[in-house]
């Protein structure tokens, strides 16, 4: 069995101060896949126009993604043009076009109504509703969302608290969605909603896990060069979602070490226009950012010392 | 011998949204010397008004603070006024008084001179040259700064560079000074004038330390409350100096400790208004949170499992 993913399946045009890319592949689905992939297998749900590039998600399929569930209709696929800013600071969008993700109905195929693991891309939460409905059971149910849905669906988003496990949201949306500033009250006014956990995401900071009682916290990966950061936190939660599918568990020491394969995944999606670092990504270059985050993280408490002593 | 911290020695009246405090301690030396007095003896030079209220700084002579060094004259002392806002995302400054303070030369006594770690807190970088001009052949220089001696001292300022071992400084600071956007970039630009070490400190996010072949994150406990941010800067210094004299050591491993115990005490500072939390702060209560800090940063690497399978 693999991980159900469902989200969008897009295009992207994206200008940095490093340059540009015209078209590429983006998109939540596509950005979670690729570096959910390298951990577990997973089946994707989406829709695209005739004009999509299928052919560019080979390298994932070849990982084991099923890739079937991808809806090919007639029209234009969701396309987004972005321009970030010379400080990376900040974005202006120069276009976005729903195309035939407008109509987008998710259809859960039969064999994938079983899927244990699920994870929610940030699609209107009407839909998010929809997939739920026709998932039996599942024992993890993960959703992103974003300020556009908290503003627009807000109801409909919070009765789907109730349904998810894990809600990963980025720190200014987690402050709208509780109006609370604060993040540990934000935090927990949203498991009181229903998610036993709320991973916030707070780009090159980093990211919290509120659970509970108790929490865990993991830096972002310092970089010379942040080249593209599309998709950062879908591959945040790719990698976080994949050691979950892997493992099976949500045992603090596994949901940690899921934190840990979300930045690690984050910082690797940021090297790179659109999915390029992935394709060829290896367990090696991963294992190796893993022993560096070990190494910028770890230390051994005034206690810890005096005990060895 | 102890350590030699020269700094502002100040009366500070706060607005926040939880309440507000009239002519209470502050300045950069004060919040330095409450921290760092935890953990190992401090010797502070500084200059206060005949106004100044010394005798509310007996706690601090009881935990071995030397505040022999602190000249009173005839004037009044540095006062600061500021108003956070709802969010306590920034804050108004209402009034800068520097009275006394305007005329300040700090004469470090005889027997400080032999100082082996010297802190020199955020305050002119021609009197932080003045300082280590009287200071012999000290092992540890740390020293903070601010915008305002970025901007207007910058000369000044980028030499002092070459005779510090440890710069600490705000991620914007980092940034205005190395006219840098990018925090690793900006941290080897300050390195490369002299400081082997570069303490970027990023608020609630935690701070990061740069060296030269390795770098150490360490988070912003997570608190409920932030009652006042007032000199949250000033204790993280001092927690990390404290435990830099405590240990004399600036091996990798206690540099780490002194990252935790910097956060650790950056993050009582916040909880009370002035140098509050501090009074009756015992050492349990510091190792508790740094239990704490242990448990919300540790991890164990997918290849520690792996080995230990």
């Amino acid at each position: 069995m693999s991980m159900l993913c469902v989200g969008s399946v897009a295009l992207d045009s994206v200008e940095t101060p490093f340059g540009s890319a015209e078209r590429v592949l983006g998109g939540s689905a596509v950005f979670f896949t690729s570096a959910a992939t390298l951990l577990a297998p997973v089946s994707v749900v989406g829709v695209v126009g005739d004009d999509y590039p299928l052919d560019a998600l080979d390298f994932l399929a070849n990982r084991g993604a099923d890739l079937s569930g991808i809806e090919k209709r007639e029209g234009k696929s969701f396309f987004w043009a972005g321009r970030y800013h010379a400080d990376m600071g900040g974005r202006d969008t120069l276009a976005t076009e729903l195309g035939v993700f407008a109509d987008f109905q998710p259809k859960i195929p039969e064999a994938l109504r079983k899927s244990r693991h699920v994870f929610l891309g940030n699609i209107a939460p009407s839909l998010q509703h929809d997939v739920l409905d026709q998932v039996e059971s599942p024992e993890v149910v993960a959703c992103d969302t974003m300020n556009y849905w908290i503003e627009g669906s807000r109801d409909s988003l919070v009765s789907l608290l109730d349904r998810v496990d894990i809600l990963m949201i980025n720190d200014e949306e987690a402050r709208q969605l509780a109006d609370e500033c604060n993040l540990v009250k934000a935090s927990k006014w949203i498991r009181d909603r229903g998610p036993d956990i709320v991973v916030v995401k707070k780009g090159e900071h980093g990211a919290i896990l509120f659970a509970d009682d108790w929490l865990f916290f993991v830096p972002g990966f310092p970089l010379e060069e942040v080249f593209d950061p599309t998709g950062a936190g879908d591959c945040f939660a790719g990698g976080f979602m994949g050691h979950v599918e892997q493992t099976g568990s949500l045992d603090p020491d596994d949901l940690r070490r899921a934190m840990v394969y979300g930045s690690i995944m984050g910082s690797f999606a940021v090297e790179r226009f659109s999915v390029d670092r992935f394709i060829d990504l290896t367990p090696d270059a991963i294992e190796a950012r893993m022993a560096q985050f070990h190494e910028m993280t770890a230390f051994q408490s005034h206690a810890q010392v005096e005990a060895r002593v």
